[in-house]
């Protein structure tokens, strides 16, 4: 263990008592990587701080000695944005998950980071409310977690991003200092750096207090299933539904290699045969919601559905969501091992991108299964390989990284949800140029000067991705030169 | 004139050409103040830029030579955010005003900082579409504009304000770089800057380049007018609909004072006798607001009112907004002068500060007209006042101030839609702590470190505020220090 790390332990016991720091090797273990295991590192030391101030006072002993921190929420994430720093200090939320306030009458929540997306959820359903953004791994990914990575889930089309439903934090920036951004109401005076925290994967500081919009639990929900022979009708369904002006709550698909694999998995009895399943989801006051779906229902049709299930109570639509919900998971069924990837393209150009990948797949002889939200053109594409075989992996994430060219080349973006963590970083100068890089970067250093708060995440930095144009190189000369002018 | 910006002007020719350049005195005194007339200065030197290239030059020239630049769109802003700098430049955007793309599949329209508000939805309409934010200027007011101050309008509380209707920009910094933020997609990788640059009110650089989303036209809308004896029943009935869960395109009040005014200006013809009006809007598929609308008809009169008309085409509904919309202007008819305050409560705190808001009145003899949007709690109090009055003035600021206290106390916000630009910029530590003002300050100078970009607007400076605490002084010591760690 470094000096500056050993020297570190008896004042962080200190602040979170003998129980609230990890310092044996087996237990830290554990915490070696998030959701993406390929990505993995033991932490230096772990912390479990129960309050703000344990937060803040942990966050000012790593500034005072330069000793770099990675917050962590649930771990589920999907990029490596919660990959422990081998040198440093792991700030895990697990013991903040009180829920502070339930506000109806202002139609808020105030919670600690801690709390699973799904338990804000429970809270307000006595209320007649819900916690709108709604990741797959909503029962157990933390609320701090999906702040991080501004976390999105299904029903995103409608209801947008977790940045749409916080109206208010605490954070302990990197310096240790507590402030608040927003508040209960819409909107606030001066810079909206709620924001822009909003999705800073930890590198701006943590969040120890949050406040979220409520939403009333719709008057009705339904949902179909409609199957396809082929993607391209599933497609053209999709654009008929958006471009009619029908705004469903969700519009999901999956291709025929998803399905088999669900169907292994969890036996969701899908329509045998189908080359694409749709799912679309209404929710609103029941007179919109019965004609739309009438409207919905007759334009899968019309696009070549040859069945089309609907489902009007919770028990209908459970079994509809099963398959679609066991997907990811499910690819382990009919492959060793996958990668999930995570792209964006204008909802336009799905059918082209879709035709492009199957090409990616039969000429690298990749297994690729598509799984999507279909309404905002947010791919999962699920790469499959056999771990055991040698060079498969390498041909698998050449495959992966290809559709996120795919995905640039369209006007796409490297990620939808999942964030860019560690595991996208050498890809954000293939996105932004030299000038963009620097302004986030700017920005970055104006909250973290000393570059201890999730190092090496969300920026390419030469370390990792090698010297090359738009790669970070600490604090940027600019504001070294201002500062120097001003004082 | 000072000699930097004498020095500069043969250059700022070469850029926009002789006609582009405006240095005559007369001339320039057009410009010497936005809507908020009582903040005036005349600028240095005014220049009209007509691409993103000149005002990058323009600004790059301003940061070789320490230049302040003040951006202007329209001038209707109402917190004295364009005041030009006497010794700066002032960049205005009104030859940068063409429509550059409307798309269509995409849902989005791409313009030039210029064009004005209404000018999108004009350029939607024949395709069904429309462009949400609709502050009360729409007609002028420039979509650049919108984007400095993060305007909203009477349909905010369902639509919410341009932060949630902008998805790209293209940004000059203030070092003269050009960098683009977010793009056509709903969500992006890396820092949302994007959420940070709208409201930012200039002091982190210009648009030059707006993508928005453009949002179907509603099938159907309609609007009532209810008219009570009291404020305390017009609000109940606010608070029935909304607690009903019915969600209004607006819900807009006004009470007996300002309602006189807009009977003296414009003769809408309100219901004879009215403590208040309330407007209710619904629009969305025709199913559900016929229904919808018949709760709140219904809500109207279970709170007491005595008259409720209703409209259901363009030209009966521009007859109920048509008191309402020239209520600010109208002012003028009953009272010499008015300052128009901006304020915002909790939606559930609006009856005690409205009864606080009388109290003050009747204390200070000041007469205060309240019109506002009721929905989400925006208080316009226009304070009635005679200048020509010894004193008048200064006890009107008085009492508008005050207004702004009680929101605060209340939980509130110091402004709503208008922004904080020079006029509120000493009240930021009322609502923010020295701590809150520092992080706002660390991210300004990130992308000014010269603080030349719209200096003294939006947070507090010792020259404007006097020395206390949470007051800026220039580019945050912590920049300095971290910078000076790292080279």
């Amino acid at each position: 263990m470094p000096q500056p790390l050993t020297a570190l332990i008896p004042r962080l016991r200190e602040v979170c008592g003998d129980d609230g720091v990890i310092t044996e090797q087996h237990r830290r273990r554990t915490y070696e990587s998030d959701g993406l295991t390929y990505h993995a590192s033991t932490p230096g030391v772990v912390v479990l701080p129960t309050s703000t101030e344990q937060v803040a006072a942990v966050v000012r002993l790593c500034a005072e000695s330069g000793v770099p921190y990675v917050p962590r929420g649930a771990g589920t994430g999907l990029s490596a944005g919660a990959l422990p720093h081998s040198e440093g200090v792991l700030i895990v939320t697990s013991r903040m998950r009180r829920i502070i306030e339930i506000d109806v009458d202002n139609e808020r929540a105030v919670v600690q980071p801690g709390v699973a997306n799904l338990e804000v959820t429970r809270a307000a359903a006595p209320h007649g409310y819900y916690y709108a953004p709604d990741p797959s791994s909503q029962q157990v990914c933390s609320v701090g977690g999906n702040i991080a990575e501004n976390s999105g889930g299904a029903h995103c089309l409608k209801y947008g991003f977790t940045v749409n439903h916080v109206t208010g934090l605490e954070i302990v920036t990197p310096q240790g200092d507590v402030v608040r951004l927003g508040g209960k109401a819409a909107d606030a005076p001066g810079y909206d750096l709620l924001g822009a925290f909003v999705g800073s994967e930890g590198t701006l500081g943590i969040a120890t207090e949050i406040t979220v919009r409520l939403l009333r639990a719709p008057q009705k929900v339904r949902t179909l299933l409609a199957a396809f022979e082929t993607m391209d009708a599933g497609g053209s369904a999709v654009s008929s539904i958006i471009s009619a002006g029908v705004l469903p709550a969700a519009v999901e698909m999956m291709d025929a290699l998803s399905i088999e694999a669900a169907e292994a998995a969890v036996a969701c009895d899908y329509p045998p045969g189908a080359g694409a399943v749709l799912i679309v989801e209404l929710d609103g006051p029941a007179a919109d919601v019965d004609a739309q779906f009438d409207r919905a229902t007759r334009m899968c049709r019309d696009a070549g559905a040859f069945e089309v299930r609907t489902a009007d109570d919770a028990g209908e639509r459970a079994r509809i969501w099963k398959g679609r919900k066991s997907a990811f998971a499910a690819v382990g069924r009919i492959s060793p091992a996958y990668i999930v990837q995570d792209g964006v393209v204008p909802r336009t150009a799905l059918p082209e991108v879709l035709s492009r990948i199957a090409e990616l797949s039969a000429a690298s002889g990749i297994r690729v299964a598509n799984v999507f939200h279909a309404g905002d053109g947010n791919l999962h594409p699920l790469v499959l390989f056999d771990d055991s075989e040698p060079g498969a992996s390498e041909r698998a994430a050449e495959v992966s990284g290809k559709i996120l060219d795919l995905c640039i080349e369209h006007g796409g973006s490297i990620t939808g949800e999942h964030g860019v963590g560690v595991d996208k970083a050498c890809q954000m100068p293939e996105m932004f140029s030299p000038d963009d890089l620097e302004t986030m970067d700017l920005f970055r250093s104006a909250f973290d000067p000393g570059g201890i708060a999730n190092p090496e995440k969300l920026l390419p930095t030469p370390r990792l991705c090698g010297e090359r144009p738009g790669v970070r190189k600490g604090v940027h000369p600019l504001v070294a030169e201002g500062a120097a002018e001003q004082f």
